[in-house]
């Protein structure tokens, strides 16, 4: 689909680059990978968890004592069991608090939402769990709730957490965050264009297949086993061992398979309770969520409402941009400002900016991490208004944005001055792509109207820890280890990786994901860090076991080690004693490997850095039927700056994949709630997810610019492409009805009212 | 139990050399211990093997077509789908010869004795696959077969195999083995004493609880994951990798609790077999032996058939020693000839010695490794021989030892000058126990005489292959891997040195097995290596951890590494900086992991070498029932240097153990055979091994010299202490009754026999 990588291919590499079978292909199509609720166990039990039938209620009392004595349950868990975390005092994991977790995991002083757990049975089967859970006798006080964030900011409108204050104020926004350049009241005094608008978006879920599961099997001696999927084997140790009291070295958390997590699963939420079951019961304790459950309590993510203004001289040049973004955290602090707050004007070199964000807390299920989380809701305003201002000014809307693009040398607001960015080659990549010159048919048929959309996007992308451990087995092949989930292909970029780099046949390189017993500490698959960061410590682990060979070659040759070169898989004498002897492959060393010193292999452990922010540029065409109120997207290119596609297939999956998920928050995806807090369409039947019939297929335009600063070139790819697309269709249904929507979703009712009232 | 032990442990340690709680041990009573055939998969299917109903036959033909049509049958293997290795060629794997390995896990040309598999079905249960295997077809061409060494070595002896040549005549001698040093006929020359003996002793099972079982997976894209206890995974790998021809890179073992294998889990049966089962059904496949398949189908140590011949001056000088060893290999070569022929005279500093060994092929299961194999069948001829030369010599027992032991310096006829070798302190320490110097009342009841004997042992011991990786967690605890199955207690041992290491709790340390795909290469449990081995990786994996934290803690300090001590689990300024900043502990380290580089943890993989060979005196006193023959155990003193004992109780264990299996050898335990062939009594029953009853608690008197050559001074200890107790139990049993056996076991029917033809 690109011709830039295709060429690169040729000119450089064997594997990297290439479209291999993946790794965990075979075992997913024929159902044999065993993912978090494949696992059972000799003696195992079920465990359920009773949920607040309120949106928001202090807890008076929990009697478990029915519920205990019912034949067949073995143990009961309630807040009590759960490590507490006071609140006056932040713990950090990573990005998340343990003040919030421990009572997101279980609700302690008060139920904050409908659906937020109270308890937990564990039983002889899930009926018996069932049946006891209803027997938990608890006493509840009714406090009156918020939902929306206009409403929770309201001075008048219910406090959920007594300790949060604002200017001093008891106040439901639980943090703010700015990012600033400049002055910004002096930037839009130099404008000849203001524009100011306000948008608003809705909360979406993240939508993976596979809902929430664990087991857990904790041992007589105080030694624990976690079975469960997630984004962070290592994750899961230390939050269950924070909720718990479980030092991390008596937890071994096993990696399942994933089917889908798209940062829903950097937290957790069965695994605590699973543990204490456990413990109580003597019994591996099996969790597994329904939908209903993955809907209403876990989270999605933020719905916002926030204001852009920007600012720009006659020959399109900005000058200043504002943003207000407020965002739901849910019902504990802990939501993605970064998102917004940071990226919303970080494409564009503008040198005034002020950009606030505000969280929020409401009666609803704690949002939890959604790819790029939060820059989706920044992007959105800000896109709009940039084309908004294009049109006043008679510009194209892709000039503009090149124009104003960020540069290397470029200072963003939120702190970073910008190395080698790549912005301006996306914005190329679509003006001289064929969808942009292509015609558009604007009228196709009567009550049938198109448009055509542009928008830009950009994340952060992150390095952090990662782990690798290299072996050579006896026979000459390889095995790798790392210690991420595998969520988007990780195994299939190593492999051509360790292909490529030792020069062998890509079938005799194997790639696993290790337990946290295993491998050495790594952090969350998430950020678009794992390619990233995976094929750097295994570079490492590959350019030292390479070290060991030529060591061993140099032996065997009598020569120094630093005359040996290593080609295409095997170890040749170089310099002045280049070809006196025939050259030693790594099948040849490896049978020597006893004799030579012991086995062959290395590990590295490393906190990656280098992982410069990437960025999209997206356009898109849409078909509006204007009786039905229906948007339908007709044509989809996206491109980006992937530095390097390890494995292309991967890559174009992440894009199409965030593009897709754009689609659904653009035109049909939202939480509904009734009057009494509760989720109405916690279903993937009433909560309206895009679904093949609903989409093209996104063509994505990947720029193979190498990331100087990472050893194949490789650049965070999985979040920017879920950056523009809210934008990009937002401008596109403008462009084919001339009514501009501040409100996502996109959907029927909301295009015939907006019809409607346009005239 | 030996004051040496408690003294250095008070000096040196906290945790090496204390009877921590093992690691393995909650799981393992409680039952959570999954072993071998504890596992199951969906759509597991189920594999049974069909055997030879022959001693010896040639195999005419095999058809399979009905068993494949029997409702439920999922899949047939026969010999011609393992990988066949010419008989020309050898090709090893360690110490074992693909070329009779593919012949033993199935019968290939011929049928070589009764219970030799022949065939292989899995179907949807275990009824289903035997009532398939009764359908098999197989057209057998009957051969005279032969059982014992003195009928396999006659010239018109049944020969088992056309290619293997003695002599360049066709014979069952497969394989011949000589230790040699000056010259035997001139030293019996300068003898004034000489004795020669002829022995006798029989096969004996390694008799481990648990049968052989497997479970294997082999999915779609040609990987198999293969679950089963073994002593090694990497063995398992390797050796169904070279049988099935799925290349290592595509196999991962793993690792199962084992229960029991002294030897003979060092090869395999079943897992090449379940995987082309396997692949062929496209189900996972489930093997488990019954016990009369053990019995009868995997290996039990050699008998043998042994002539010693020594000579000694009358000071009780040994000048001259020979000795001839007829082994049993089984139906296949590949026997312990080096256990007999390098063993026996080992202990001893004698100037003329000629070991000759040979191996002997019959209609017997292939013979595996049984605890320091074959060297308790040399020991046990050369010991008495030694007693019947002492006798005559008027010398007491231990003294003739004393005077003739190997000391640091000393030529081995097998080949080795001895370093520090602890042969002596050994015999001290029996002459100096209470046990040998407490009177013995010869007569306590008609009927019962009773006697004491004494006996040397000697065993190589073993370094090699292994690999450690040592991860520190992000609450500063500690998880520590290894490749090799735990069988005798080697996570309890590293991890009581890797607390001793990093100067912190033990209970703050986790120690686990890693499965082929995580952890390097690492050789066998076996030949008294692991702990010595493992302790040596993991030593170095810890000094590079120690090394990592120091830098860190400098980094902090800003001050140079070299100038960083680490002491009791805490980096502490030293030199000139001491005092100046407070220590930094490891929990405070690993909580700054990130930011001062990334996460903490290093592995290592050695081929270690320095394992000196390990010595052992025994004095044992017994009890003869003189009417109905029945010899019993009254006590038993084991003393051996055993370098270090890093967790003593198992380092008592391993005497223990290998004491009660050479009473189990020297009193009750044989093989019988009918006259077609058949093993008689395949069964616990039948075969009468030691049980509680018939055993004293074994007094292991550990001494701890450390061998300067490992960091903690370990000594392989597991295979010595069943190298003397045939000899002493024979010459405990001569003491007693003036009547020497020259055959094992001595059950009571010899005994009667003995007594009587003694008169």
């Amino acid at each position: 689909m690109n011709v830039i990588t295709d060429k690169l291919q040729v000119e450089d590499n064997k594997w990297i680059g290439t479209r291999t079978v993946r790794p965990d292909g075979a075992d997913k199509v024929t159902g044999r990978a065993a993912y978090a609720a494949d696992n059972t166990m000799p003696g195992m039990i079920w465990g359920k968890v009773l949920r607040s039938p309120h949106a928001h209620a202090r807890i008076l009392s929990i009697d478990t004592s029915k519920a205990e004595a019912l034949p067949g349950v073995k143990a009961v868990v309630t807040a009590k069991d759960i490590v507490e975390f006071p609140l006056d005092k932040s713990v950090m994991l990573g990005i998340q608090d343990m003040r919030w977790m421990c009572r997101n995991v279980m609700a302690r002083e008060k139920a904050l939402f409908h659906g937020h757990p109270v308890a937990a049975v564990a039983a002889i089967n899930e009926e018996v769990a069932a049946a006891a859970c209803a027997l938990i006798e608890v006493q509840y006080e009714p406090l009156p709730h918020v939902i929306e964030i206009e409403d929770a900011i309201r001075p008048d409108a219910p406090i959920l957490h007594d300790f949060l204050k604002f200017q001093d104020k008891p106040s439901n926004i639980s943090a703010t965050m700015t990012a600033k350049l400049g002055d910004v009241e002096a930037g839009f005094a130099q404008a000849d264009v203001v524009i100011e608008r306000t948008f608003r978006t809705r909360p979406v879920h993240q939508g993976y297949i596979e809902p929430q599961a664990c087991t857990v099997s904790y041992a007589a001696d105080g030694r624990a086993t976690i079975w469960s999927s997630s984004q962070g084997q290592f994750m899961v140790r230390a939050m269950t061992s924070l909720l718990t009291g479980v030092p991390q070295s008596h937890i071994k958390a096993i990696p399942a398979e994933i089917g889908g997590g798209f940062g829903a699963k950097t937290i957790i939420y069965l695994e605590p309770l699973a543990l204490i079951l456990s413990k109580k019961s003597g019994r591996p304790v099996k969790m597994v969520m329904s939908r209903d459950e993955v809907m209403r309590a876990t989270g999605p993510t933020s719905g916002s409402f926030s204001t852009v203004k920007i600012g720009a001289k006659k020959d399109g040049t900005i000058v200043a941009a504002q943003g207000t973004f407020y965002i739901q955290a849910g019902c504990l602090p802990g939501g993605p400002l970064r998102g917004p707050v940071g990226c919303a004007f970080a494409p564009y070199d503008i040198p005034h900016v002020l950009s606030v964000g505000y969280e929020v807390v409401s009666n609803r299920s704690k949002v939890a991490a959604y790819r790029a989380p939060g820059a989706p809701l920044g992007a959105y305003a800000a896109e709009c208004v940039l084309d908004e201002i294009a049109e006043k000014l008679g510009m194209d809307r892709l000039e503009i944005r090149l124009k104003n693009s960020a540069k290397p040398g470029t200072k963003a607001a939120y702190g970073a001055t910008f190395g080698k960015v790549t912005f301006e080659e996306t914005i190329e990549a679509v003006q001289n792509h064929e969808h942009t010159k292509a015609p558009l048919d604007r009228n196709p048929r009567p009550g049938v109207k198109r448009g055509r959309g542009v928008a830009s996007g950009f994340w952060y992308n992150a390095g952090g820890e990662s782990s690798a451990q290299l072996n050579i087995s006896e026979d000459g092949n390889v095995l790798v280890t790392t210690g991420h989930p595998d969520v988007g292909g990780s195994r299939a970029s190593i492999a051509n990786v360790t292909a490529e780099l030792l020069g062998i046949d890509h079938g005799r390189v194997s790639v696993q994901i290790g337990d946290t017993a295993s491998i050495g500490f790594s952090n969350l698959t998430g950020g678009s860090r794992v390619t990233f960061a995976s094929a750097m410590v295994v570079t490492q682990s590959a350019e030292k076991v390479i070290g060991q060979l030529k060591e061993r070659a140099a032996k065997i040759w009598k020569i120094d080690p630093e005359a040996v070169t290593w080609e295409n898989g095997e170890a040749r004498p170089a310099g002045p004693n280049a070809g006196q002897f025939p050259p030693l492959s790594l099948k040849e060393l490896a049978a020597k490997a006893n004799e030579m010193g012991g086995p062959i292999g290395a590990g590295v452990q490393l906190n990656t850095t280098g992982a410069d922010p990437g960025f999209a540029t997206h356009v898109v065409d849409v078909e509006v039927d204007v009786d039905l109120g229906i948007v339908r997207v007709l044509r989809y290119t996206a491109a980006q700056d992937v530095g390097r596609a390890l494995h292309p297939s991967y890559v174009e999956g992440q894009i199409q994949g965030g593009v897709v998920q754009g689609i659904g928050w653009a035109l049909s995806e939202e939480y509904l709630y009734d009057k009494q807090g509760r989720l109405d369409n916690a279903g993937f039947l009433d909560y309206r997810m895009p679904v093949c019939s609903d989409v093209p297929m996104i063509e994505p335009l990947m720029l193979e610019i190498p990331n100087p600063k990472h050893p194949q070139g490789v650049r965070g790819v999985g979040e920017a492409p879920i950056v523009p697309p809210l934008a990009a269709i937002a401008n596109a249904v403008y462009d084919a009805l001339g009514t501009r929507f501040y409100s996502l979703p996109m959907s029927p009712p909301k295009i015939l009212e907006g019809l409607d009232a346009a005239g």
